[in-house]
Parts: C-alpha cells; sequence; structure tokens
C-alpha cells in the first residue's frame, strides 16, 4: 500500500466525494426501459436493489469512478496538485479504488472502514447513444463525515471542489458544508457541481441557498441549472446564475459550454471528438480542467477550453477517467 | 445471485480452468524491464509479491478474465453451449467472476470456496506495442482439484477443454487427468491449450506424453509448439504435432493458423485488424471460434476462419473477451 504520512505543500484543488468503483456494462434501450431507469440520470439504490440490478446487467468492466474522485484523477493528469477526501470498505473494491488514485498521485489519506456496508458501487448501463445511466450504491461512502475534513488539507487547497451528490446524506452534507466553511475561513475558494438534476430536485431550496451564500466556482450542466432554478430556458438560468455566484461554468455537452462571472461571459465550443462512445465523466473532466487552469492563472476562455479538451478525451472512450496525458494533450491543443 | 440448478443438455464445450480476475494497465517498455518481467509471457506470483507489483501499477481496469474462462465466454459470444468450471473465493472478485461468466449464459456451477487466499487475479501490463504481460497470483484457484470435475458435465460435453496453466499445480493436474479420462470413457474429444512457452518448459515431458496418449485437438502458438518438441523451426515442429495428435491448430499471430489433422493441413490467413490494442486473449478467442465450428460440424479451414476472426476481434480492444456478439460478425464474414 501506497505511503500514507502527512503531505505538505500547495494544493491545487481538494475533492470531496463519494469514493465509487464503477461498473460499466453496454445495453439497449429497451432494457432501461424495461429496468425502469431513467436514461441519463443516477437514482440511489440499497443493497438489495444492487443485487437484483447486477443480476440483470451484463458482463462488466470494473473501474474506479466517483464524480469528485473522476475530478481528482484529471486534476492529476492535468499535474496539477489535488488530494481527495472519500471513503471505502477495507474491502477488494476499496483497494481498487485506493490503488488507482494514488497511482496517479492524488493525496488519498481518508482511512478505510473496517466495518459496515462494502465500498459503494455504481452500476452503470451505456446506450448505443453513449448515454450513460447510473445506479449507485453508496455502501461505504455513508460513512464519510464532518471529522474527515481535515483542517490543514481544506487549508492547503485553492480550492475546494464538492460533488452535490453529497447533499443525499446528512452526515456528508455535514461534511461538505465544513469543508466549505473551513475553506471560507482560510480565505479559499468553494467550488460546487450539481451532479444530476434529480439531485438538484431533491435539495433546490438548499442548493439555491448554498450557491448564493459559499459557492465560489459553480459547475452545472444544461438540466441541471434550469432545474435549480425552476426555468425552462437555458438562458433565464444563465441571467439567475450570474447574480448568485462569481463564477459559473454550464456545459451544454456538444454546444459547449459558456462561461460566466459577473459582466464577463464567454461561449466556447466543445472540442471535437471522433466518435462518442460513453459520456461518463464528461462533466466531471470538464471541472478538472477549468480548475486545472483557473488555479494556475489562465483566463476563463482558456479554462473553459481546457475542460472541453479533458471532456472530449473522457467521452471517446468507456470508462470515466482519462486514458491519455491529458497535461500532453492540452499542450498539443493549446500550448504550454 | 444466478439460479445454480443442475442443468441438463448436450454441451458443445466444457473449459477447465482457473477462475481469474484481470487487472489491465498500460505502461512502457522501460517498466517491463524495471520490473523484471519477460515481456508477452505469465509468471506466478504469490500474495506478496502481487502486492509489490500491484503497487507500481498504474490505475487498473478490472474485468473477468483466465485462459479458458474468456474461451468460455467467446464461445458463449457464437451461441455455443458451454460450461466452465474452476473456483474462486466469496469474495467480490469472485462475485464479478462469477457475474460475468452467467450472465452470458455459461453454465458454471462450482462453488466458492469460503476461506483461504482470495480470487486469483492476474496483473497485466500492456506495452504500446499491444503485447500484454501477465502475473497471476492463483489465490482461490489452487482449491480446484478432481472432486470438482463433474462426471455427467464432461459426458454432455462433445469437447472438454482443458488449459495448460493448470498443470502448474498438482491439484489441478490431477483434475485435468479426471476431466480428461472422463472424457474418454465417455467417448467424447479432449482438448488442450499449451498456454504459454513457459509453462510448456516447466511440464514438456509429461505435456508431450499427454498430448501423445490423450490429446484430440491441440492448440498452440508458435512459440509454444517449437518449445513443446524442442526445435527452432515451426515447420519442424509441424512434422511431429502431426505424428502425434488427431487435430493440432497451431497459430502465428499476423501470419495466420496453420491446422494440422493426419494428412490434411490448412494454412489459413490472419483476420484483419485496423489497429492492434491488448493481444490479451487472441489464443483463447481462437479456441473458442476453432472449437464452435468444429462442434457444429464444419470444416477445418472453416473452424480455423471462425477462430481468426474471434481473435481478431479481441486485439483491437483492450480486455481478454468479445466486445460484439462474435455469432453476428461470423456470420457477417462467412455466411450463417
Amino acid at each position: 500500500m501506497t505511503d500514507t504520512a502527512p503531505q505538505t505543500g500547495e494544493l491545487n484543488v481538494l475533492c470531496v466525494g463519494n469514493a465509487i468503483v464503477d461498473v460499466l456494462s453496454q445495453t439497449d434501450d429497451a432494457t432501461i426501459d424495461e429496468l425502469g431507469m431513467v436514461k441519463g440520470t443516477m437514482a440511489l439504490i440499497d443493497a438489495e436493489q444492487a443485487e437484483a440490478l447486477y443480476a440483470r446487467m451484463s458482463p462488466g468492466v470494473e473501474t474506479s469512478g466517483g464524480s469528485a474522485g473522476n475530478t481528482a484523477a484529471g486534476l492529476a493528469s492535468l499535474d496539477a496538485k489535488c488530494a481527495f477526501i472519500g471513503r471505502v470498505r477495507d474491502d477488494q473494491l476499496g483497494d481498487i479504488f485506493t490503488h488507482d488514485i494514488r497511482s496517479i498521485g492524488v493525496e488519498y489519506a481518508t482511512p478505510a472502514v473496517t466495518s459496515g456496508p462494502p465500498t459503494a458501487r455504481c452500476l452503470i448501463f451505456i446506450t448505443p447513444d453513449a448515454q450513460r445511466t447510473m445506479n449507485t450504491f453508496l455502501g461505504a461512502s455513508v460513512n464519510l463525515g464532518p471529522e474527515d475534513i481535515d483542517e490543514d488539507m481544506v487549508a492547503r487547497a485553492q480550492v475546494t471542489y464538492l460533488e452535490g451528490y453529497l447533499w443525499d446524506r446528512d452526515e456528508a452534507k455535514e461534511a461538505f458544508l465544513r469543508a466549505a466553511a473551513l475553506a471560507a475561513a482560510n480565505s479559499r475558494m468553494v467550488s460546487l457541481s450539481l451532479s444530476d438534476p434529480f439531485c438538484v430536485d431533491r435539495h433546490r431550496d438548499s442548493f439555491r441557498e448554498f450557491v448564493s451564500n459559499h459557492v465560489d466556482i459553480l459547475f452545472a450542466n444544461e438540466d441541471e441549472i434550469t432545474s435549480l432554478y425552476q426555468v425552462s430556458e437555458f438562458d433565464e438560468a444563465l441571467q439567475h446564475v450570474r447574480q448568485d455566484c462569481r463564477i459559473a461554468a454550464l456545459t451544454r455537452s456538444e454546444k459547449g459550454s459558456v462561461v460566466v462571472a459577473g459582466d464577463e461571459v464567454h461561449v466556447v465550443d466543445a472540442a471535437p471528438v471522433d466518435k462518442v462512445v460513453d459520456t461518463t465523466g464528461a462533466g466531471d473532466q470538464f471541472a478538472a480542467g477549468f480548475l486545472s487552469g483557473l488555479t494556475r492563472g489562465k483566463d476563463l476562455a482558456t479554462c473553459a477550453h481546457i475542460g472541453g479538451l479533458a471532456a472530449a478525451e473522457v467521452i471517446a472512450h468507456v470508462g470515466p477517467r482519462p486514458q491519455v496525458k491529458l497535461a500532453d494533450l492540452v499542450a498539443a491543443n493549446l500550448g504550454g
């Protein structure tokens, strides 16, 4: 096992989220309907549902995932210094998650729990249109609480990045709020990803309050941002969010992204992709690219370009984390 | 968990081998050298070595593997009826192996052991030339013994297919010999894959004896067959093997395959591949294609063609099992 001695030094980003191993499998639209899933979204399932659903699933490929974990992996691939906080169990999937995130140089020291539910897994059904439909059994992730948020780590990070999915559990939400409070107390930035339109539905009021009062950099896709403000048009949501937080980076799939920061607005085209294979991790990698640029002093349009390049890489293959060195990809496309 | 009630009915093939989950990761030639591995071969490692090596490995993708298990998956993808015998533990990797093989319709009833070492894993390093270098921790596989060979299952199968790797352990070798004896007693065919040139080196004399006396269909690549007969030229090995067993299907990577059966000889070109990505499972899928044809009355040249198509599919992507329906691929290329 990799050394877990306390580390020091400035971090670009600290990512906090659910520590999840993904089980990826190809399926068809009929199966999505038959199993009662809503394509393109994430549903929380319990252990029994996970077993029943897995029994209906084709052979899978297992790979480390989790929204904020994927973002940490993207940041590492961009040579940004980053750390991850999230909880696994001391089981085989936990070993896989821990190995994968440490082996790319992400600082990860949350101890594995030694009892209770197993490491979280997400059963991901990929349809021929490259959409992913996710079913998450949170397992050991539910053990993440405020005591896991290390103040020193938050203080060392320019940005503390939080996935919206944490809001689904009271303990994790407390961890989330503690991380945000510590970041503010240390004059550091707080970033939030809205994660999923259903997640926004479940927590709209508290998300609105949190975005207004605590978020410096918000990430959301079109469905999420229109759900947050309960509007039907993207542009309406845009006008709302401009009032609400310092920087909002809004992704629109093949239409690219829009970044608003007060009076500053950038509309940036998507990076070209030969063939979209699996959209799992697209938003996570956009956030990685964007934050990698932002924490190294790039202008907002460049941050969005880097985010777009990182997202384009991950949707061209199966799996939620980069398969090439993103720093090289960015250097080849945008220069050093 | 899938139903494990006894099944009945004719099987095309019963595959017997080590039940292994693969951990696949990209690497470079320098790392292969630095870690003291011999490119393109398989080494057996113990639990401690597995941990040390895993710590040096890049992030991995986990997927069900094992030579005979991969062949069973290929046969299922070709709509052949097949079964698998091999041992996992009752752990997460064991669940993954069991789920994956059953979900494609392979009959698999070997009970998971409830104590002892964990499910076997194979750490596979893929170099840019698409070669795979394998390090196998046999784990729970070592619990496979002669008592696991179900006579009824052998009697139902036209061919019992055995991976040479089983020869590495006395208990598994006994299982292997029992399966071969039961097949002969039931007037069924026995097939052997030589698996690896080092495996052949370790067991040359007993392999020679077994091939001469018990094998109806032998699979080997060029390195393995020249090692078996301790000759330097492929053609020399060919002359030897013609005397030794009823059918020998010899694979030569991009040079295609040669099938000999007494006076009958076929030299069959390899199926074209756009880009070779990962050769893991190439031999296993060739065997699947060949046996699928043979057990459905196809002539030997057609069997070799089907084998070549199955091998070409698996080397075009990462992972040792087919990602498309091989039966469709064969129908498109060779007709129904």
